[in-house]
């Protein structure tokens, strides 16, 4: 019995759902040789396996994620969890990522900070938390550290990597370093290639957290660190993952219930102002970015978000290979690249780049963009569309 | 003789330009009330004119500025500056706003920092910045005041008011406000109700403004104040001042001639990286990025930025008079509304809908729409077809 196979919770899952699960560790304990030549004498990848892997060790779907993401995307880890993994929608029994059929592997990212090795792990030189002695790493560095990680776990192939956003990154840079081992890519709402206003944002984000005199040169205690940069990062950051039209009918100008009322501490000259009149939140808009970027404090590390958005800045198709068309010269997969219309972020133009490249390297290769609404984070939200095509592409039949 | 015919320069301005320029200051020193329902005792309004009143004192073309701008759109102050004022393009003697036509009147607004009475005016009642106990400010507020302005230079009537974003709401709030004074609108790259995404980003850079330490709830000393909060609002508005397509044709990934080397204080694990990956500058959109937010805060005060980008956020016509049909009931000017087909933050949709809701209150108005791939700062920059259509507008002949 492998370690997927123990993966399986004891009791039968709801129906529908991935039920309980819970992570594990693969630690691998030799030197790891990353692009911009620093390395590591070993790293940790944190994940979580769904459904069962079959006898023939083929019918894995790597499931990458993005920015903020994690290894846990499906199933609850405790009966009182109130909230599932991040694609629970997508994965489960019956579902388009259907794990009666497929055994679904999910990652933390090399760099990460939910369990795999990164600037927050404890640097055994120094009994400190790496922070900037933390080696950068490129898409191509996580992916080849998964693939060590499948080696471990004895799989043969892959039967579809899947991913949005960095993970959809991380889906081309699996086709393109292991042509042989998989053979379905599955990438959505992605770039081949970082764009400048990308970057920016990025950038802007960095600065946050870099400023904050808490960041101090990324040398801070584990839960501590730069908090306000890091939640203006995420604050700003969010608004990128949604759209005009979608904040337009989310919130609008609605006014929270109870407005706050002026500081009492700072009276303003003459009356005191109208409550309608104050820096504190007035919109519904200003309390749900708030909430966003309290909420990612207490979960992600500043440094580690500084390394990942690195990653994405670095990724380049096209620069590496020559041109897209080369790099995707000796992939062997299949790939269907889904845009979303609404997606500013990696508008729909950058995913058709992708099918357009790979149809031109000789490759089987299709394309569909959904009319959505709802931005760059359509491809985490409930789509029968998406569904539909995720089912089709990965080769479950239909239901009728 | 009046003010504006004493602004007039001594020897004659260079063919086409406007010339050297001095600014003025109003001084009103009778009680004001805000729509806050706070008053400050008076204020003092910088400003400045080009071009000669006419006798009959009608032939005033108000320029309002954006968020960051100033009273200095055309000219120079002295022989040795570099750069003309913010709109010189668009403003001087046979240029689109003619100034041998017209008489041009500029101002800083109400709240604002470079001259006229804000935050960081000194309140008399403690010989310390108002900080916090500035009044808060609207549009309204600040197109009242500059009415004031306009009344103590004797003007009978503006022949038009031009302004671009905020500019662009000071227009519209112009002619509902003052109906009979105001005989032509030409609003550019604007909204009559600030958007939730709008809101939403302005929120992410006063967060960063006011969790910066240095801010110390507003209350900081004439020079200082939260600069890293400040320069950090600066990048991420920037951003959306430009387009995905022209930061990737002005940077796109280009690298800057010096790549800045890694930190020597903070090698990283193992080997050191490869110059290529450092958090220091390594995209000249960065570069570019950090230059804008470091010249910013050496020209604008962080609780000015707090208190414009609220007036920015309360601006809501429709909420104000019940639909934006009934805000522009009464109107009597005429009104051309220009927008930019790569504006994101003030998208065409939002200009067109200015002008349908005009026409659906029996105004006359017109809509353009130009094809441009520069991004909300578009209405500043050269284009020829702005030109013909503001020089048309303004009832100028054309150049034959």
């Amino acid at each position: 019995m492998n370690d997927a196979e123990e993966d399986l919770p004891s009791t039968p899952p709801e129906p529908g759902e991935v039920g309980l699960v819970e992570p594990h560790d693969f630690v691998h304990a030799q030197p790891f040789a990353f692009e911009s030549g620093q390395t590591l004498p070993g790293f940790t990848l944190r994940y979580e396996t769904y459904g069962r892997l079959n006898a023939a060790r083929d019918n894995t779907v790597v499931i990458c994620h993005a920015l903020s993401g994690d290894h846990h995307c499906a199933g609850i880890h405790s009966l009182s969890d109130r909230k599932p993994g991040w694609w629970n929608n997508i994965v489960g029994p019956g579902k388009a990522v259907d794990t009666n059929r497929f055994h679904v592997l999910c990652v933390n990212v090399l760099g990460g900070c939910q369990g795999s090795t990164g600037p927050s792990t404890t640097n055994p030189a120094t009994g400190r938390p790496f922070g900037l002695a933390f080696p950068f790493v490129t898409i191509r560095d996580m992916v080849r550290a998964q693939k060590l990680l499948c080696d471990h776990l004895g799989l043969a192939s892959l039967h579809a990597v899947i991913g949005g956003s960095m993970g959809g990154m991380q889906v081309l840079q699996w086709g393109i370093e292991y042509p042989a081992f998989v053979r379905r890519m599955l990438p959505l709402a992605t770039t081949a290639r970082e764009s400048a206003q990308a970057i920016a944002f990025n950038e802007v984000g960095r600065q946050a957290i870099m400023q904050d005199p808490e960041w101090n040169h990324g040398d801070y205690p584990k839960g501590g660190g730069p908090r306000v940069g890091l939640a203006v990062a995420r604050m700003m950051a969010h608004i990128t993952y949604l759209s005009d039209e979608s904040m337009d009918k989310k919130f609008g100008r609605r006014r929270p219930q109870k407005p706050a009322m002026p500081d009492p501490d700072h009276p303003a000259a003459g009356a005191a102002p109208s409550a309608a009149y104050t820096f504190d939140v007035q919109f519904e808009v200003e309390s749900y970015l708030r909430h966003q970027g309290e909420s990612f404090i207490n979960r992600f590390d500043a440094n580690s978000y500084l390394y990942i958005t690195r990653a994405l800045d670095h990724f380049d198709l096209p620069a590496v290979h020559g041109s897209l068309e080369q790099a995707f010269a000796a992939v062997e997969a299949e790939t269907l690249s889904v845009a979303f219309t609404s997606d500013w972020l990696f508008p729909a133009d950058q995913n058709r780049e992708i099918v357009l490249a790979l149809l031109r390297a000789g490759q089987r290769a299709s394309y569909a963009e959904l009319a959505t609404n709802l931005g760059h984070d359509s491809f985490l939200l409930e789509s029968e569309d998406l569904y539909a095509l995720v089912r089709s592409f990965l080769g479950a039949p239909h239901p009728s």
